[in-house]
This record gives C-alpha cells, sequence and structure tokens, in this order.
C-alpha cells in the first residue's frame, strides 16, 4: 500500500521533472551525533546522447547571493544542494521595517524550495550549518541543529563538484565588552522580531504602576549604535511608531521616550552624497532624536552604554533600556577557518578573482557579504603586458601593437578605464610623449610610468544586497554556459598565459540606493550622482522595493502590509 | 520642557477623555524584587454635583470575559485597571488556523489598550500577573515577569473596590506523566507559533539527507490527543497543511505522514449531534487520519506515547515527532489558592452565583472558564419558596397563591422551565392532583413532591468563548447600571429575603457551535439542534467568524489572510 503510493509520488515527481534520472542515495550513520556520509549519483545525458554522472555543486547559503544563483540555474546538467540554516530567502532592506511591524516578517520571506522549485531544476535542499569546508578532499561538513527535543543535532557530509560559498556575514563586535550580551543586532529576521517584542515590552513595563519617573526615562531611553543605511533606517521607523502609534495607546510616555544614535565617523550615512547626509541629519535634529558623532562606543552594560568623544577622548555614560549594535559586518568563524586553510590571514572575506573563484582553489567560488574581489593590479602583469603587445619582441612597443591590446587590457583590468575617464584622456594620449608627436614609440619604462597611476582607481566593492545578487546571476549564467564557454571562451586575453580566459570577468552595475528616514521621506542617490530627497523618492522606494519581491506572494503582502499600516497603524501586541 | 510638553500631553488627555479627573499616584518601592502598594484615588461627580470617590473595579485578564467586560462599561463612575500577562485580545476560536499558517497570529489579537481606548472609559493596563488575592484587604498582588535581562520582575499590589476575575484556565493534562514535558498544548497564541515552527522543523529534519526512513516514518507522525472541538480542527488544519501545500515542497515525505487522534470517550466531537460525530469520523478516515477511540494516554514520552484500550485494557505504545494535547481544561494555581482560601475545596473551578459573583465574596466577581455558576436547587428552598407562596400562612396552598409566585420561581429557577417544557406541562397541571378538578389546594409535601424531579434539569454552562464573552457583557450591565439598579431593583423575588434582587440573574443564550472539518467542510449545529454540514456551512463560518473580530483591523486581517491562503497556500518558512 505505502509502496504502491511510494510509487505513484515518485512517477509523478519523474513526470513533472523529466530532467530527473533515477537516484540512488548511499547514506550511512555513525552512532553517536552520527556523522553520515551522503553521495547521490545522479546523471544526465550529453548531446551525443551518451550518459555522464551530474556534476555536483552544493551551495551554502540563502541569502542574496545564494538564492540569486540558484534562481538563476537553468542548465539540468547540475545536481545542485544548497544548504542553510535558513530554510527561506529574506528581503533584508525591508528588515528595519519589521522592527516596528510596518511589515510583517512573514511577508519579507519566501520558503528556498519554493524558488527552486520554479527553477524547474533538480535541487536539493538541506537545513544545516556548514560548520567545515575540506577543498583537498571536495567535502563540506555540516550540522543539523534542530530543537534540542528532537534528540541534538545531526552531522553530514556532502561531496561535490563545485562549491558555492554564500554564507554572508556577522554583526561585528569590534570586541567591544558588552556587545554580544546586551545589544541587539539587526542582520536575521529573528532579530528584527526580537527588537519589536523587546520595544512593546519596554512600553508596557514603563507603565507599571510601580516604576518611578527615572526608570520610566531609563527604559524609554533607546540607543542605536552606527549612523549606517541600516541603523539610521531603525532609527526612523522607530521614531515613527513611537509618535504615530504608541503615543496613542502610552500617551503618558511619550515624553520619556528618547532615541540616540551613536556614530563614531563624522557624520552619518557617510558613504551617500553630502547632501543627503546633511538633510538627514537635520530631519534627525528636527524629531528630537540625538545624533552623537564622532563617539566611539567603548563598553555595553546592561542599563547603560558608555562611548568616547572622539576629539575630547572624553567618556560619556548613557543610560538605556535597549542598544541596537549596526556598525558593520566580519566574517563568521566557518569562513575564517577556511580562510586560515589557504593561508588567506588578515583579510577581512574570502579573496577571489575576478571570476569570483576562490584564489588556490579551482572549483570553489564565494560571493556575497563573506567575499572580496581581489582586483588583479596591472604593475604586477606590466612586463607580461607589455611583452604581449610587443608582437615583433623589439622591447619596443609603437601605438599601433598597442592599440591592438588595448580593448583586452581595459577588460582585464577596469581600473584604467576608469584611470582614463577620470583623467578624460584616451589610451592613446596615455602613451604620446607630447601633443605634437601623436603616434609614438615607446620602451617598457616609459610604459610603467605612464600606467603607475592606474591602480590607484582600484576600490572594493560595498558588502550590499545589490552587489551579492548581481554575483549569484553572474556565476549561475557561468555555470550555464559552461560547457560552451570551455569550448569558445568570450573572456580577456590571458596575459600570464595562452589564449582566453573562459568567462567575461564579474562587474558590478550600481543602480543607486535608498536611505528611509522616516515621516514618509526617502532620500535616493541614484547612478550619476543623481540625488533625490522627500515623498516622491518614498514613492519611488516603495515601488522600487515592491517590484524586487522575490515571489508575487510576497509581492502582493509586503504591500498589502503598507496599506494596513496606512489604515490601521502598526500593531502593539506583544507576540 | 519636559514638563511644558508634559502639561501638554496631560491637558490634552483630558480634553480627550473629559470624564477623566484629576488623579494622584502613590506610589512607594519595597527593596528587593519591589514590592510597591499602588493606590490611585480618582473622584467622579453624582447626580447632584457633589464629588465622591470613584470606584475601583481591578479586572483580572484579558480573555473573552474580560475583554468583553471591558469593552462593555460605558459608566464613567468606575476608575477600572486591567491586569493581565497579555497585553492583548486573543480570537481563540481561529487558533487551530494559526498553527498552520491559514491565518497570521496578528490577525486574530487586538492589543487591550486599542479595545479600552475606544471605550472612552478611564481604563489602566498593567502586562502582569496576578499571583495572589486578598479579600479580606480588598488588594491583589501583581507580579510583572518581563525578561530578566531588564532586571528581574516587579511587583505590586492594587487596591479594588470590585474585583472582577476572568484568568482563563489552563490545559488540563489530568497529571499524565511527560506530558508538560514533550506534548504541545493549544491555548495561546503563542502555543500555536510554536506548534506551526514545530511541524515545518520536523519536515525540515526529516527530509535531512542522513535520516534513515524509519525515522523520517517517526518524525511526522504527529499525534493528537482529544477529540474535542480543537483537536478535531487542528487535526483537520493540518491535514490541509500536509496535502495541499508541504507535499508540494516536500514530495519525497508525503508518505510518511501519520496523524493519529486519540480520544478516551467512545466518539470524537461528542459533545455535537451524533450526525456531526459520524460525518466527521467517516471523513477523517478517507482521509487517513487514524482516529483511535476509547484509548486513554497513560504516558508520554520523548519519542513515543503510550495509550491504553478501554475495553482490553491493553498498552499501546506509538512512535511520535510531535504530540499536541487538547483534553479539557483545569483551573489555574492561583485560582486554585483563592478557592482555598474561600473553602471551595475540591471544585473545578470558582463558583458564583447566578450573578456571577463569587460565593462567600460581595465585591468579587468571577466570569468565564475560570468560574462554574452555581445554580440555586429549588430543593434547598422548597420551604420558604411554599411559606412565600402561602401568603395567609394558612399552611396549604391553592392555585391562585400559587400563581401568584409562578413568575419569580420560574425565574429564580430557571431549571423549573426547563423541566416544565421537557414534560410539555404548565404550572397548573403540575399542581392540580387529577385532571378532573383542575383548582386544588396543597400542602407543602405536596408541594416537595411535585417539584422533586426539577432539580435534575440543571446542568453547568460549557467552557467557551461565547458562554465567557456573554458573561463579560452581562457583569458589565449589571455594573453600569448599578446605582438605578440599587433604587428599583429588577431582579427576581428574595425567597429566603425580602424585597427583590437588584439584577435578573444572568441566563446564557446559545447560538450554536461550529467544528471545521478541513477541505473546506465545516459541521455547524444552530440552537433548534438545527444541523448543516459541508461547504455551505464553511462559508456560514467564514462569514460568522469575520463578523466577530473584535475590531476592523482584524476583521480586515483575517479576510485578507483567508484570501491569501486561497491564492498562494500557506508559507512554510520556519521563523
Amino acid at each position: 500500500m505505502s509502496w504502491s503510493s511510494f510509487y505513484h509520488t515518485a512517477s509523478r515527481v519523474f513526470h513533472e521533472y523529466p530532467s530527473w534520472s533515477k537516484s540512488v542515495v548511499v547514506c550511512t550513520i555513525i552512532s553517536g551525533g552520527g556523522l553520515a556520509a551522503y553521495s547521490d549519483t545522479r546523471s544526465a545525458y550529453s548531446d551525443n546522447g551518451d550518459q555522464f554522472p551530474k556534476k555536483k555543486v552544493v551551495v551554502l547559503g540563502t541569502g542574496w547571493a545564494g538564492t540569486s544563483f540558484v534562481k538563476s540555474m537553468k542548465n539540468s546538467s547540475y545536481d545542485i544542494h544548497v544548504v542553510s540554516p535558513r530554510n527561506y530567502f529574506a528581503f533584508t532592506p525591508l528588515l528595519p521595517s519589521v522592527t516596528c511591524g510596518t511589515v510583517e516578517a512573514r511577508s519579507i520571506v519566501e520558503p528556498i524550495r519554493n524558488i527552486s522549485r520554479k527553477s524547474g531544476l533538480d535541487v536539493q535542499f538541506s537545513e544545516a550549518e556548514c560548520y567545515k569546508i575540506d577543498p583537498k578532499n571536495n567535502k563540506v561538513y555540516c550540522r543539523a541543529s534542530h530543537d534540542k527535543k528532537l534528540g541534538g543535532t545531526e552531522e553530514f557530509s556532502l561531496d561535490y563538484d563545485y562549491l558555492v560559498i554564500a554564507m554572508g556575514a556577522r554583526s561585528n563586535t569590534f570586541n567591544t565588552p558588552g556587545v554580544e550580551e546586551h545589544a541587539y543586532f539587526l542582520k536575521e529576521v529573528e532579530d528584527a522580531q526580537r527588537i519589536r517584542h523587546k520595544v512593546i515590552n519596554l512600553f508596557e513595563r514603563a507603565s507599571l504602576p510601580c516604576v518611578p519617573v527615572e526608570e520610566k526615562k531609563r527604559l524609554l531611553s533607546f540607543v542605536i549604535v552606527g549612523g549606517g543605511p541600516t541603523g539610521v533606517e531603525f532609527a526612523a521607523e522607530l521614531y515613527d511608531f513611537v509618535h504615530e502609534d504608541l503615543s496613542k495607546l502610552y500617551p503618558s510616555l511619550k515624553d520619556h521616550v528618547k532615541i540616540t544614535l551613536l556614530e563614531a565617523g563624522y557624520h552619518i550615512l557617510n558613504m551617500f552624497d553630502k547632501r543627503i547626509t546633511e538633510f538627514a541629519e537635520e530631519k534627525f535634529k528636527r524629531d528630537g532624536i540625538d545624533v552623537k558623532l564622532g563617539s566611539m562606543v567603548v563598553k555595553v552594560g546592561e542599563k547603560e552604554i558608555s562611548s568616547k568623544e572622539r576629539g575630547s577622548g572624553e567618556v560619556a555614560t548613557l543610560p538605556h533600556g535597549m542598544v541596537v549594535w549596526s556598525t558593520g559586518i566580519g566574517a563568521r568563524p566557518e569562513v575564517v577557518d577556511f580562510m586560515k586553510q589557504l593561508g588567506q590571514i588578515n583579510r577581512r572575506a574570502l579573496v577571489t578573482d575576478e571570476w569570483l573563484r576562490v584564489e588556490g582553489c579551482d572549483n570553489i567560488y564565494a560571493l556575497g557579504d563573506c567575499a572580496t574581489i581581489n582586483q588583479r593590479k596591472v604593475m604586477e602583469d606590466i612586463a607580461v603586458i607589455f611583452s604581449k603587445a610587443d608582437k615583433e619582441n623589439t622591447g619596443m612597443l609603437d601605438l599601433k601593437e598597442f592599440q591592438n591590446v588595448v580593448g583586452d587590457i581595459i577588460e582585464r583590468y577596469p581600473q584604467v578605464d576608469i584611470y582614463l575617464k577620470s583623467q578624460m584622456k584616451d589610451m592613446a594620449s596615455l602613451l604620446s610623449k607630447s601633443q605634437e608627436s601623436p603616434t609614438t614609440v615607446v620602451d617598457i619604462e616609459y610604459f610603467k610610468q605612464a600606467l603607475s597611476k592606474v591602480d590607484s582607481q582600484m576600490k572594493n566593492l560595498p558588502a550590499t544586497a545589490q552587489v551579492a545578487a548581481q554575483q549569484g546571476t553572474y556565476l549561475a549564467d557561468c555555470f550555464n554556459r559552461m560547457e560552451l564557454c570551455e569550448r569558445y571562451p568570450e573572456g580577456p586575453l590571458r596575459f600570464r598565459g595562452t589564449g582566453r580566459h573562459r568567462f567575461r570577468a564579474f562587474r558590478y552595475k550600481h543602480f543607486g540606493q535608498f536611505a528611509p528616514l522616516g515621516g514618509e521621506q526617502t532620500a535616493a542617490q541614484l547612478p550619476g550622482d543623481w540625488v533625490s530627497i522627500g515623498h516622491s523618492s518614498q514613492w519611488l522606494w516603495y515601488s522600487v522595493y515592491a517590484s524586487k519581491q522575490v515571489s508575487w506572494r510576497t509581492k502582493a503582502l509586503v504591500i498589502a502590509d503598507w496599506g494596513r499600516r496606512f489604515l490601521f497603524g502598526r500593531d502593539s501586541s506583544q507576540i
């Protein structure tokens, strides 16, 4: 009976996904904790019809990078296994809205199984944490930490042909004492829910008959550390929540509320245009949000937080009911461990080449917040570039020879392009010794000198959802066209080798950035440093964020939540 | 600055609520845990304009009874203070829908502050648990158990003139070993959320590569204990969740799922009409939900549950991934403690008279699941009834004398009415010795005998939301018209005293009951034993439950949730 029904399911699944072929799961359990070695041999068919085993791709993480990778995979000749402690993708830019119930947590999450199911590919998912990567044996070791009641944690390992690391990062405490114990972070959905619960909790506590005024003031003093987009947006959301909703339900407490924003730098939102920074600082001042610039937190206590003035070095102590910490990110312990294995010491994240491949590994890729691209320097390769260009090996380079490789140089070293644009020059004028003699011949020394300043143009990509998503799509595209590009490489010339690279290198396209400031006002900085502030950009924000939702369900829910907030305000039930 | 702004708020509040008068809060803290005695003296104006202190009404609980009491209070001469560990009211009949995400938790809750604000009265709320009632000194002792980080729990006490106990009940484990540790209850919103989280958790765990088939089967075997409306509805919801949503995302696990319903009685839904019970049992059979009747759970273990067959006495053991326990309710410890003080031993709940006043207390009322009405027996008062009726003290009662008090008897002792209806008799025929001689004279002995069977008609009210809500409205109405009714009593004749009772006694009106059975089918039992089963009553269910929501917000959200479920299914993200 159960067998026949199993057969029915199996056959149905098989028909739904013709690409699936029979799979044999060899699965052994080692007693006690139970480390199981898992190997799944599926197979696909090549163009000429003969069968070959499917390549196993293991993806670590279901954040922006991992999810956009899975979503963009089209090629059924891979057998994809996603491992993540979260069985859903979360639209993190809306997390600050979740902290105050402007948007519900469920409206910004989508089960990864739903997402992968739509791709129509053979994607497996395991809700587990990868705690060790073994590049020598092409294995990852995972631990499923489900609730203890169920009988502790299981461990298992997965083999891979390709590994995609998209584990993201953790909040960085800079080893400030007391942060781990007493501060709230804002990185995961659970963090946002915890903050929401806590805010209501503080208001309820402050309104108890037995609590003296001084204590009420302490309980309702909210301190936000870090003037980046997250910190600023949370401060704005909290202000709106208090003044639009809570003040009606807790009228007597309204005037005890104090919101303080501590920023170590000299300005908040310092990655934005100066106009936006100024506007934000002024708006917060008007709202009575106390922005303390140049103050570095030195200690977070249970009931007070101490910060040091940059200039004077004075240490000021502030009572608090709640501290929210969003000062930037650091590498996760598992990633640090892997970096050690690779000898990547003192780097803030996993170093990859321009094709997102981890340096020193052939089949391991890293994207998103856990990775950083090491853009190759021109000066490192100047000799090989010169000799490649100098076809006749004359030891001298004339403009014609040079112009043949210009395209490849620019593609391989984008900083050259940026430099030329910034200098309003073209390649020719870079080489020509003087305006009079445009055509010219140069030796390597001159060549070096001409390009000496180019590398100064390189900068790291920001750790944003936008970058991670583009990297995921880029890498999936590479995987989808792997065979093709191996036959017909489309990348730039190999200066240090022969032939061309298989793929074009990853290039980030910046589509601008938003900073919601509360009160239906948002600052937007769009490409070409086009800046817009106020209600208009709030509506731009609404439309962009709604359209970027991962599924129709979340689109509908997020819009419904915004409508609900307009009609009924935010809910303050403590659940 | 803060003072002036405080003044502004205060005056605004004062203008918004003219009924408010100045309030002095005397608040002292005793160190260590901090027990604070809190006394708040407000005052109101009588008809002839002279001021008198407002009566303090303390309400314990924000469930159906407490909330409907607060909602229905209109009289501004009370100073109401609500104390509850939950700062919201929850529409509990939809809890089973929350366990599977058919409806979101936030859609069925409304902050009590919102509800009381609408009444326009002077209502305070404290999020705390009452742990002791002191009827001698008219005091309740409360404890606010907020998160430990904030510095432990505070304690305070409140004085009252009237106390309304509406603390509800707790799930009854009947001291079955292992229930507290291993089973899930379904009484609070948090319970529903915990269950939802757990269900997904089990599916994720069962789909790990290292879990053998036997363990998958155990993890996905759900056991529900108790065939009452809650248990049955949860089983139905779970079945729908698995077969409509999870089976798509976890196709390989679909056939490992097993839902078992254990009922100690001989039928599920035994408070319903036989037709409904049969229909439900058949539907569950068709669905493959294993309904085990007459099996009493003797032990709940971490991974298995043992139950005893009623007939054979055999003990069967079942592996389980999750046990949901809904076998009825018991008294909360604080209530039991209070009952002990009053000498109410071995009672399942606080005993009140027909006016919901706790027996032995003048100014304490109890409603909802924590209370039970002790309907006065005719036989206890037969002598006084007789003498009241026997105006001339002849020791004999003629029909005329009798008919003068019939109305009062029936109002005071509703069982008389029920008895007569059941016997198709009227009062006269009850007394007349034979059909031939309708008018007659009886002595007390005969009178006793005639009414001897009457008390057998008494039965306790069910512990339902409907009863609790009606009791709350009834009591509020009494409070609203207290002065008036003291002057012009409207209640029945006092047989054991002189004059009349101030108020009519509480009478419960039954509007019928629903039992959703899943698959868009609901059983409805309406007054007059009118039974309807199927899709039609499902729509009746939708409309009734939507209309009964406490606020427009929750109305809108619940309907939106139903729509969302139709369009996109239920979400299975593990948050």
